[in-house]
């Protein structure tokens, strides 16, 4: 058997302005610029004004990839929930550290090969892995369900 | 100024069964296996079962990364759509080859370190770097809008 491949991962671009600390709630009252690194072309942003979101992925660099938990543990430490893998949460201290983010596209500035968002949970300096249009098509298909402590988590997550 | 850093990424889990070859529509008749990498615990899965909807972060391994193109061109080369950016498609050939997709969970298998999935958009063998539960909360705020070359795109994708 070979070796467990890797993947070298560069940013694309990188998160400018918002928050400059985590914090978790409200996250929709942030706007943000998503800045092209200098190895990425301003076409590769050609047409993305056509859509009205876009799913951003990043890296949490700010968590120490030593201290990754991945057993159970509650959501942000909640006596009140249960206990969770780390693959049934969205916190940010997970194996590869990578988040996924829906937010609104609200300008782009081909100039400046940037474009400005709103509602996206990263902070100020977040290297940037992929920009991807937000199509409906993509959101989950047939009836979703999710246990009471996600709602509860989720409540004041954006606004 | 620093170098522009890179970060390494490790696959936490691998796709197993569904289709061998990449084809481009009809991927919600699939079914197939994500299985943990023998680094991961079964712990991790914990509670997952609640939800009924997961979100696969993948690598596109089969793209050859000297090969990505990032600027302007037309979706599937349709020549009846726009030239676009690569970052205003979902195309499999873009930098860091990140995939992300919305499935349905089917079946949790902890015995066997394993969830089966309906409609994930990856063949057999493609490398899985994170699992994450899908929350509705995360899915876009506000009025949704897109290009009629994405609805067309996407009209026979999943069904």
């Amino acid at each position: 058997m070979s070796a467990t491949p890797t993947y070298e991962m560069h940013p694309v671009a990188w998160v400018r302005g918002g928050r400059a600390e985590p914090r978790d709630d409200a996250w929709d009252a942030e706007q943000a610029w998503v800045v092209l690194d200098e190895t990425m072309d301003a076409e590769t942003l050609r047409g993305l004004d056509a859509f009205s979101h876009v799913e951003i992925v990043f890296v949490f660099d700010r968590v120490d990839p030593e201290r990754v938990e991945t057993v159970a543990r509650r959501p942000r430490n909640n006596p009140a929930w249960p206990r969770v893998g780390v693959f049934a949460q969205r916190g940010k201290s997970r194996p590869n550290r990578i988040g996924v983010t829906r937010c609104g596209l609200e300008e782009i500035d081909l100039t400046n090969r940037r474009i400005r968002v709103r509602g996206l949970d990263a902070v100020d300096g977040t290297p940037v892995l992929d920009i991807k249009p937000h199509m409906p098509a993509f959101d989950a298909r047939g009836e979703v369900r999710q246990p009471d402590w996600a709602a509860e988590l989720m409540a004041g997550y954006w606004t």
